[in-house]
């Protein structure tokens, strides 16, 4: 991935930030998706929930069993042009440099702090693995989270100015209040690090820490003078992502989904999953085609790459959201 | 723990079914814990609910930070004369043999099958995962749980001659209860296994699975003729106990409980880290002090010791709760 994500970074990183525009209020319509447009997409949608919430009909589904998942990046809010946790990792390496004088001549941090392009562009796996677990580990998870708080309170995005948690997707946003309207429980499934999730999952998507599943570093209980804390270890333990993802909601849900979301082969496991169910099943793929309000990517992308599970949801009549065509606004914060 | 545990077990194996009495039908009491006698632990965790839930109290908790994590063996449900998931591996070994013909040479599976009483008390720890691996994997998540479901239907307490999901506490089941109303979240935080938990908390203590944190097997996501499952795979990945305990909090959860109830030396660690917390919290040992109802057992005992945690409990004055001074009845099937 990381020869094209890494190359524009140091540009942002100079932007001036400007106070965020609050959004105009939204009517107070019937309609519980107001920003998608009618067509097949939304209809699919709500026919789907029509059904299941129907005590006479065949596809019944009792509330408790009303399980929807949803990955995160690229899918509730956006991914480009690097994943926000990573965003977040490079901005604690220059904010923690002055502690960590070895950094000036370690790579992959010595490029960081230096803005050096051409190094970024070459960075590996293992360089990012490295500034992750250097930005992540080593405090406890209370610790952590208050960077992760601090951070969101004052980045900004670099194309659209405005705080990471307004990244979200309105549509989104409306459809995870509407299944939870019809007893839906709505939970992350991400490859996202699950402590840098749920810092701000509940506040933006109205998800609780308990129904966020990511990825997981180890963590180890200890009593520091007395007092017991979760300090978290450099070492990954598991990564919620692929094949990853059905494994982690039998772990952590224990129960197999009706309805799952999602934007990249990274999910097809979780949609192939969701689909092998009993009953009725909603599996949708968030297709960014919109250069205009978004971004436009698939196949070819570093970054949600969106390949085998696009062939696959067309040829199982799964549902492709198009955000250019189905999705009257994207973000928030647009006029 | 293995011999003392172990030397009983073939004298339950002939013991005669029975059907199963009703309980009798509750009086509409405005009591919400009619089982939990007037006294000190009693006032102890109502005055601790009163506070929390008190807008106006110095001590408020806002409904989506109340966490209440409990054990099962031994604090929600018996977990004698041995663990119940136990039961059920030695149970599945019987009725899977005629599959297993080498196991007719091979220990322990030998020592169980002929009912080799001196064989089996001299089990060790090695031998018990032998069995529970056994019986536990190479079958989808779905095809367990079916096992799991037959034998609860089935199954007998050698003791009591009562299904298995009636030997959960009457107390206890009303405090889930009372703190769900109070707007608690309610989960379990178990050693025992997570599949095999999911197959009845909800049921039987209203927990639904994804509020079950247990211990884990590895799992492996598969196509099966197309079919997407679970395989269960016979390794174990994360063992809930002791200092894992806060870890599985902080893994499934990701939010310090602000109440507790443990029965062991094995809940330690989960109390400690509850009451590290910033605003109230309440911790709570359940003490076997009654044979004649349940059993006795604490500092000696090889299932469900209780020493340093007792200790513990009384230093620093959390609530031990006895079976026998502060339950007016332990199981729903008593007269």
């Amino acid at each position: 991935m990381h020869r094209a994500i890494l190359l524009g970074l140091l540009s942002f990183a100079l932007l001036p930030g400007c106070s965020v525009s609050e959004e105009p209020l939204r009517g107070t319509s019937q309609d519980p998706l107001p920003s998608w447009s009618d067509g097949p997409t939304k209809q699919a949608m709500t026919r789907f929930v029509a059904t299941l919430t129907d005590p006479n009909s065949s596809g019944y589904v009792a509330p408790g069993k009303r399980i929807a998942v949803f990955d995160n990046d690229g899918t509730l809010w956006a991914e480009q042009p690097l994943y926000f946790q990573l965003l977040f990792a490079l901005d604690r390496v220059r904010a923690t440099a002055s502690q960590h004088p070895e950094w000036r001549e370690q790579q992959p941090f010595k490029a960081i702090l230096e803005g050096d392009q051409e190094a970024l562009g070459h960075m590996s796996e293992h360089d990012i693995v490295q500034i992750v677990m250097a930005t992540h580990a080593g405090m406890t998870v209370d610790e952590f989270g208050g960077h992760v708080a601090d951070w969101l309170a004052t980045a900004r995005h670099p194309r659209f100015d405005q705080p990471f948690t307004r990244m979200a997707y309105q549509p989104m946003l409306e459809l995870l209040e509407y299944l939870r309207a019809n007893e839906f429980k709505t939970f992350i499934v991400s490859g996202g690090g699950i402590d840098f999730m749920r810092v701000f999952t509940e506040d933006v998507y109205g998800i609780p820490p308990e129904r966020v599943v990511g990825s997981v570093g180890l963590t180890r209980f200890e009593l520091r003078d007395g007092e017991a804390v979760l300090v978290k270890l450099p070492e990954i333990e598991f990564v919620d992502d692929k094949e990853g993802k059905p494994v982690g909601i039998g772990r952590f849900i224990g129960r197999r989904p009706i309805a799952a979301f999602g934007n990249s082969d990274g999910d097809l496991a979780m949609l192939q999953y969701t689909a092998a169910g009993d009953g009725p099943s909603f599996m949708a793929l968030v297709h960014h085609d919109d250069a205009d309000r978004e971004w436009a990517y698939d196949r070819d992308s570093s970054i949600g790459r969106l390949d085998q599970a696009l062939d696959e949801a067309r040829e199982r009549g799964w549902t492709v959201i198009s955000m250019k065509n189905d999705w009257k606004r994207v973000f928030p914060f647009e006029p």
